[in-house]
């Protein structure tokens, strides 16, 4: 690996793994065209501190559209999201946070939601750290994405938000082309519009990729078993039992959030990103687990060099 | 294009077309990760005929699965399958057709069905022209598909057929790997059997990508607008016309079954492969259309340089 501020402790794990499994002629060498890894997204690749990004998207979206629901200001839980009541909202459960969700992605084409994402990234800036979400990505998995494909993996996002936000960035974030991202999808409707067909995007969940939810999407879209996984939550478990069950040599990646200086220090008991049974899972079947504080010399790629415990 | 069987009468649009989008500089040059082309399978890169091969393929199954199932020798459509009275089999309906499909796609995990395939297919042989089903491809198609991947194109399936049927052989048979074949879906589920996980396929369909499937999926699935599509029936429609609506240069080709000598005619009134609606659109939009009698010299791999009427 060429690059100094990559995986330190997790490093080696990582780099005799790829080398096993390129090495030609050697026991455990994969053809190309079955190197194949997984990477989730939200707390795996970029943040998920203090709320999911797309949630956050989808927050600023119902103000965004408030003026055309003047029945939102009186509605739960959109008057709670309105008035800036997050705690009640938050209160609200998974029902009522999703259609906020689903209210914020829906009546429009695929093409204006796009649009919509881009110009949201352009101006939107993180609530703590100030910087555009686009800057909130990892440096060192950035550079084990750009690593594993320089030998020869083709790399996949598996994440539970949605698709189509995701494809907004992951080419230019991570180098991830549309194609190679998975994710949970909203249903779509075919409309011709003045002879044009569209895509619109209905207030309907189509597919909920989390948890078993993702070794499903990678054998209905990828069609062939992972040869490698990286996530940080008990919703990648499935994803990391099915890669790691395949025959031969395989390898699964736990990112841990022990830093709550440079990013955020959850895991057990944390509301977002819950890391718990796929910990334990971790340390039964000896997969490797990242200490972002210890084993990271840079988080963000706007950080300057860490101090002296990251500099080791 | 080197190979001198390929398409003739619509072998300049396709060439002239490929030209305009992969010229530098030019008006109409479009970057490799955009050079999406989709075909669909049935009749468009395989025969369809006497009835599509993966209905075959569940037929056989139900008579092998027999054994254990005494109560089907009495039950309906069952009853009909194991007795080789396809009349009132297909008289039977959608639905019915639908229930035997199912019953002989599931009950299995992913890597038992795909085995169950792939034993099928070594075995199995077409009922008219005796040979195997993986030799009743078409070879100007599966030239085509070299002759756009050979000019930076991206090539996937989208098929009305299912996609792990199709993946069994879309790599040998079309060069295309199994992340980039496209089709309808059953659902599955995600089991845990002795402490290894597998994925369970279920008796009910999770989508059926066919019609304006086949524009949501390319979407849900690739995530930007294809530059090229192929197909030959009314279940392509909405695809072609999805694909040709974007801006710039796109490409729309169907392949018509005119040659009941070689192969099989068939169009309009026809119950498999229907083409009816999206021919008149291609006459009316100027659609690529191949004759299949006019423009290809050979049909299948194994049929020799066809009568003169081919050998212009």
């Amino acid at each position: 690996m060429s690059c100094t501020s990559a995986l330190t402790l997790a490093k080696t794990a990582i780099i005799d793994f790829v080398a096993r499994v390129t090495a030609q002629g050697g026991p455990d060498f994969v053809p190309p065209e079955r190197r194949i890894a997984v990477f989730d997204n939200d707390g795996t690749l970029w943040a998920e501190q203090p709320v999911y990004f797309q949630l956050q998207f989808a927050l600023d979206r119902v103000k965004a559209l408030a003026p055309q629901h003047p029945e939102w200001q009186t509605k739960e839980p959109y008057r709670f999201v309105l008035s800036g009541d997050m705690k009640s909202f938050a209160a609200s459960g998974t029902k009522s946070v999703m259609s906020v969700i689903e209210a914020a992605h829906s009546g429009m084409t695929t093409d204006e939601f796009e649009k919509t994402v881009k110009d949201w990234l352009r101006t939107a800036r993180h609530p703590q750290t100030h910087q555009p979400y686009t800057a909130m990505v990892y440096k060192p998995m950035v550079e084990l994405l750009a690593y594993l494909r320089a030998n020869g993996f083709k790399t996949f996002i598996v994440s539970g938000g949605g698709a189509g936000f995701i494809r907004v960035v992951a080419e230019s974030l991570y180098g991830v082309p549309p194609e190679q991202v998975i994710g949970s999808q909203g249903k779509l409707e075919y409309q011709v519009r003045d002879g044009k067909p569209v895509l619109v995007k209905l207030p309907e969940v189509q597919f909920v990729d989390d948890k078993e939810g993702k070794p499903i999407a990678i054998q209905t879209v990828i069609g062939r078993r992972p040869l490698a996984a990286f996530g940080n939550s008990d919703g990648d478990l499935e994803m990391l039992e099915w890669t790691t069950s395949g025959p031969g040599s395989r390898f699964a990646l736990i990112v841990h959030h022990d830093d709550d200086e440079r990013e955020w220090a959850y895991d057990r008991r944390s509301r977002i990103g819950t890391l718990d049974k796929a910990w334990d899972e971790a340390k039964a079947k000896g997969w490797t687990v990242v200490s972002m504080k210890d084993d990271w010399a840079i988080v963000f790629p706007w950080t300057l060099q860490a101090p002296t415990r990251d500099a080791r």
